[in-house]
């Protein structure tokens, strides 16, 4: 679907114009059009593939969706690929946005993703000193929108971590923390794919030798960057947790079980101490001769009673019970 | 076995040829020769080494098999190994294709594959466009095939990982668990060491100094060496997935001991109750009144059923039971 | 906050100077102003861009706060962040201290920190033949400060760690430990975030291609760059020592439980022999020699007590109790 | 102890020499000796120092032994250390070779290896085409050699893992998997120890700038690296298998405790429940009408046997019998 | 405290000299001097950098000490950061040596060391053809020597890990291995911190570009760092062997915790089972027929025993008991 098709000139909106002028444009001076897709049908990437010239493989792999973040030069034009991360009702959703660059175009395409660029737009337009640095500074300008969202994908998950950490010490969490922990790391991993591959390319922006599209642009690429690499650390420092948080999980499994094996214990003796003296008393032998003694059975109780009491106060001291 | 021997020219096929001709189309400009093999023989692959020409070091690691994958130059040709992997009935095959390529000819020879390449070779002939661009174009094709196979493996083991995780919180799962988990592990160490040597020598492709007959097809093996990346990526997140995996697995065994043994200590109890109260009942002293109250039998089981009533709402509330 | 602004001139303090006249004491040759902030105002930091002619993505991170450290070079200025690190009733608290660098001004604002850099300051006028080397000395100053501070905060963890080694092999200790491990964990994964981003950044101050305001400065940033390796190598360690103190303390956590396990299984069986005495005299066999036995009874207290005694002896022997 | 001497020209062997006239020899133009020395005395190796020149630093080396593998070029000559590991009696041990190479002559000097290189020389006798490369040539059929051996020993790891792996679900196999995997363990460190510095050795005799005595030889030399590529793929694999082994077994021990419990808590509520019933009846209650029943007793018995069958039935049901 | 203070010439002992002379013998060509320090007070160090011309940083870090090892240039000069490790009572203690090479003059300040280094001296003056290579052969000399001396230290370990590996399978030994481990891995840590950074730096003297006072004598450092190469791959492997035994260690735990159990349950049924029938025999229902059986009694026993004997016998045949 064609959310927008519009000419820019020296950083201002010249028009909105039909998808079948776009090569007319593409080739004024001092031009570039910026079209944005949605859930784009073949056919459609087949018109802009004519109509910008755009290399087979490129396409070939925007039409599949699925890939891995890149960002690849082909000739001297760019082909990009981002992934977003939604979250909805606890889960991640994620999407893709697959940008073609040329020195005078720009064509993004989204896919499975809630939020669009509108606001990307508005805000370039807005700042026609910054546009007219052309189709790299838009480059940039998505870039740096699809980056800023994963910032609160990223808090969601640091939340997640310390509901944990406030459980892990608490007795009988341990199952849903170990639940939580094996989620969060499922997250994580979703998110570390997202974001390393994309570190990794977007270095190539803004260090070394850099493709002609992105030059002068160096130092916003350098922020993206440096986003991707806070991102990245975050998220190696979460899983550097979660691995310990799971390892914690497990002594404190182990060491529950010790308890309730110190209980049992504990319990076991207060029962069995009276049963053995009950069971001295049902001896048959004749010449008993507590039997006879009047208050035998009462004293009998008492001493069952009064074992029982020592043994609770001993368990208590040395923390069984 | 010789599966085919075709010459090609300007992107056309020419004609099969027999055997014993290649060495003479091989010498004609503009002409490449494709021959492919299976399972060939020691005689068959010494007459293609005489025939093109071949180096006695990649000859002799066609003939033993199992390589790891890796490409090869020598002086202005190429030796590539692949190994190929199939799945039949939960288990995985290994195959291996080595590929000798020319500036004008191309041999590949595959081992314990079932599935061939024949539509590799009929795609190629439907894109003489393509297939002009020689055996540099070829040697693409066939790696792009091979690489592609590898998807459905990988997709195969992302569902064996799911399966076990809709089982991992799940009781008495565990010793199936730990099984699927460590056959996983065996599987993905296979498809490790498949991709792995392999994405590294086509690196070498598609970035700095290509050999002489791949140069102009770079952007073709970057696609082959960027699926190869996702799938190095896919399977190191299978990997990590997999041992936080074993490790909750084997909090959740700890747990389940631990609620067997909660189990275990309430029901003693319940028992041990009533026991205790028979057993004070059983004494043989004299003086105890209670034997002759007119219900104090039933006074007693009352006491007994009363205690385990009691008992078992109270381990019910602290979910021991 | 404004705390200081100051020009120099070959090393000497010429005058505390009012703000508006920065931009002109900039463009003094031989001279430079070194500005102080504390947690800036907006307001301020656009001041202070208009007076230094700051570069608006650097000023931005600076707005913003909460980076991660780094050094950038903006044409021949440099931005520098870095945080500090201070304890309070054992807890760490992150601060940030970003420094704008130019060939003749150093602009320096600190957020969420206690302690400030007048000490720096005045160190620095008293050396004034250091001094004189102009912005990238007080830069070093600065950042010498800083890494200074990381000292002690890693010293409190070590004493931390140390604290647990005494307790590890301890009974009764695990959870404690488990507890001041998860904590010291956190608090390592805080210093390393701070930590190794520096010293990669400042890796680039001190070797290959150095930026024009460090020239001469080499081995002072150098000196920088070895304290931040040798916080960097014991931050490992403790992570390396940690994990390991975790994996002994499951070790002794599961000890324990097995001794637990023994002691009950002693106890149980000293019981348990008595017990069953009592069960056989209290059997209604009508010829039971013993119960006639006149001191069949006191025997029979004499075999228990015998037996328990043996048992005893036997469980102290093999260390069950 | 000496082995051979030999003098060789254009690939073809001149005579055994005596060792005094190794000196002479070396000086002829298109000559070459090859001295194989067997846990040679320090006064054979100070023969062969002189005899040929070596420098002081490798034949200190040499004399010492318990070197790690290594190759280290002294002016245009070189000196490799490869180790030899050999299997006996589920054993491995260790043995040294090492090689002193001159553009006209080559030294080995074998230590605590069982297995000689008389079939190497035999082989590069036979191939003088060969064999006219010189001393590059013959270093490479020594590594050749030396690398090859390794492969059984790797095979015999694998074996004894796949050993584990058959017994690592089977119950109360778990002591004796645990012992095999870390006598694996022992034994793959040590093949790691011997492999991996030796491949570090032989990149460097294969890629990049290469020792004048290897020029030429280069896909040689790459052969053996790919050999040692493999062995150290197939070791990391190994490693990689072993700790999930270690920790699956880990897992099981678990498990198999578990499982103990329950048949514990199985048994003991069946033996527990007629004990229970036993004592009700043993009491002493007046008025307990089932005392007078005529099948009292029977009935008894009939309710003990029945609730035991229903509580067996009832544990096999849940799987804890 | 002065050790010594010499002047050589030629590889030849001059004299003697005073602290005084020092600043004029370094200033004669063909002349180096060679002085020792051992705890030097701070006086001495600001003596020696006057005489000397050292850079205030290093000898800074010389007053300082607990610097990680390094060697820094300073011009054309170097600082080198040495640390020592010696063996006491099973304690290892840190000392560290610093030396200050100039193209002349070679300065050595030992701490916290026992051994000093007078035999290094002893042994360069024997040797006169390697002393005249200057001041750089007596930093290979002194290197050499400290890292000589780390061989032993390193053994002592592999014996602690020796012992815990004897014991590791042995039951009951489980605690003082579980402490022989943390402590080994406390002590491979600091060898570690000691010898890593070390080889580190001199990797920086035997490959690309060596500086000026160590040219020539490449060969000597390589053979330095192929020791500490030796070194670094032995801790490795240590370190790998410890992580192993920790694992097995605690899968020994659990096992033993099984067996525990499992003779708990077996002993707890062998006395059950009589307790049971002595229960029933207990009961006071009126018709009960085997009470008059004249042998009823020793029937009764017969058969406990008899249960007993057939448990007992079931009990060892699987291993339980």
């Amino acid at each position: 679907m064609l959310v927008n098709c519009v000419a820019y000139t020296e950083g201002h909106k010249l028009a909105d114009i039909p998808v079948e002028d776009i090569s007319e444009y593409v080739k004024r001076p001092n031009c570039f059009v910026w079209v944005a897709l949605k859930d784009p049908e073949p056919s459609e990437l087949d018109r802009m593939q004519e109509e910008f010239g755009l290399h087979e493989l490129a396409v070939d792999d925007a039409r599949q969706g699925h890939q891995r973040p890149k960002i690849e030069e082909y000739g001297d034009s760019l082909f990009a690929v981002l992934q977003t991360i939604e979250i909805k009702d606890d889960e991640l959703t994620l999407g893709e946005v697959d940008i073609f660059v040329g020195p005078n175009y720009i064509l993004s395409t989204r896919r499975k993703t809630q939020k669009g660029f509108v606001d990307v737009r508005a805000r370039c337009e807005r700042e026609p000193h910054l546009l007219q640095n052309g189709s790299g500074y838009v480059l940039y300008a998505l870039m740096d929108a699809v980056v800023d969202r994963y910032f609160p994908v990223l808090d969601e998950l640091e939340t997640a971590l310390e509901r944990v950490e406030e459980q892990i010490f608490v007795k009988n969490a341990a199952r849903s923390n170990i639940e939580a922990l094996y989620s969060l790391k499922q997250k994580l991993m979703m998110l570390k794919h997202v974001i390393d591959p994309l570190m990794e390319a977007v270095s190539k922006l803004s260090g070394g030798r850099v493709p002609q599209i992105c030059t002068g642009m160096r130092e916003y690429f350098r922020d993206v960057y440096d986003h991707l690499q806070r991102l990245h650390a975050s998220i190696e420092g979460l899983r550097d947790m979660q691995t310990t948080a799971i390892q914690v999980n497990l002594g404190m499994i182990n060491l529950n079980e010790t308890e309730v094996t110190k209980k049992l214990a504990g319990w076991a003796a207060i029962i069995a101490i009276p049963t053995l003296i009950a069971g001295i008393y049902g001896m048959n032998f004749k010449n008993m001769p507590e039997y006879d003694w009047p208050y035998g059975y009462y004293l009998c109780l008492t001493a069952m009673v009064g074992f029982d009491v020592l043994l609770y106060l001993w368990f208590r001291k040395i923390r069984w019970l």
